[in-house]
């Protein structure tokens, strides 16, 4: 019997992108589901009554929640030979993996949508933040075609699912993240010629709308 | 060759006693060497240059830092037949235990924090995030002996190391954890039968005196 695979997402999540890229570097066939945040389904809140939030993973009926636990997951079970490894099979370079993905929850995120969200001193702060951050990467990255090294890996699908949100970050944020992380940059085009990236991320102008919406909803001006 | 293996500690810290734990449980010899943090060691400044923060382990020269990743780490490195297993080797058991290995992360560590470090409705606040946090452990451990079912895991680990804190809560938050959660203390008690846990944990009141010397410091009263 093949596995029944279905994830409950919402398009312009980063954390439900992350999903969506690593199901489609490993070929998995999946049902996607669309929630409403304002009105999740009773199977959302069944699957992850703890946090309730997006993005899931019912396999064979069983939930996964949590994005990079459940690419993790992924990665462990889809590991045969014609699926791409995304963890290093080596438990140093593994470890290492997982601390830059967690790297990136702790603060990509949150900084990120401090950049669109505040003003004045705030947002400066945010933005500082943010580069910061993401200076680290580059550093981080240095030479490297991928975080994985020769391959893309577990620390790329974990910070690519943010590209689709760069432009609004630099237009509302006025900023231009490539002067300062050129190779990072180069790092994220790189990723979205593979067709398991820029077939899972969302339009950059999209997302920008979306962000205008909000916005408008939280009354930043 | 033997390996090489050095912990950079803090004896209070939660997250350091997670690493002992799990050292100990897979009866690894170790070098332990106390930080100073008001006055961090060059060697701990090199070895986690990112957050400056204990604990890392140094194996063979190699840090790994961030307590959960550690464990994990141990975990994959010694993973030969003397050793228990920490984490499931069943992926679907293995990401539920990351889950909630991460979800102590989240919520316990800040809630604990601010039962002692805050005062007046901040303080209730916090009392209540924390017991409705426990409720949570206390449901999920249901009538499971450990969190990692019938031996003690990687759930196991992450949480235990906050029990040596649970007094120093109670009298600061003037509530008892054991006449809600019956079944956690019940759980922490067996944890601490084990030589791996009642080794690795420090005193209880030990513990209790650390706090009034940080509330003084912080100027609670």
């Amino acid at each position: 019997m093949a596995s029944e695979v279905t994830l409950l997402d919402f398009w312009p999540s980063m954390l439900g992108i992350r999903v969506r890229v690593a199901l489609a570097e490993k070929g998995i066939k999946y049902e996607h589901r669309e929630e409403d945040l304002r009105n999740k389904s009773p199977l959302l809140l069944q699957m992850n009554p703890i946090h309730k939030k997006i993005p899931v993973l019912i396999h064979n009926g069983r939930p996964i929640s949590e994005s990079l636990n459940i690419v993790h997951y992924i990665d462990d079970v889809w590991n045969h030979d014609r699926a791409p490894l995304l963890l290093p099979s080596d438990p140093d370079q593994r470890s290492q993996a997982r601390f830059w993905a967690h790297f990136v929850d702790q603060n990509v995120f949150s900084s990120g949508r401090r950049v669109w969200a505040t003003k004045g001193e705030e947002q400066e702060a945010a933005k500082k933040e943010f580069m910061e951050t993401l200076r680290l990467f580059e550093v981080e990255l240095g030479d490297k075609p991928y975080f994985g090294g020769e391959s893309f890996g577990y620390v790329d699908v974990s910070l690519v699912a943010f590209y689709s949100w760069f432009y609004a970050y630099e237009t509302f944020g006025n900023f231009s993240i490539e002067e300062e992380c050129p190779r990072l940059i180069a790092w994220a085009k790189r990723c979205m010629e593979k067709e398991s990236v820029y077939k899972s991320l969302p339009d950059e102008k999209k997302i920008f709308e979306f962000v205008i919406q909000l916005r408008k909803k939280f009354g930043i001006e």
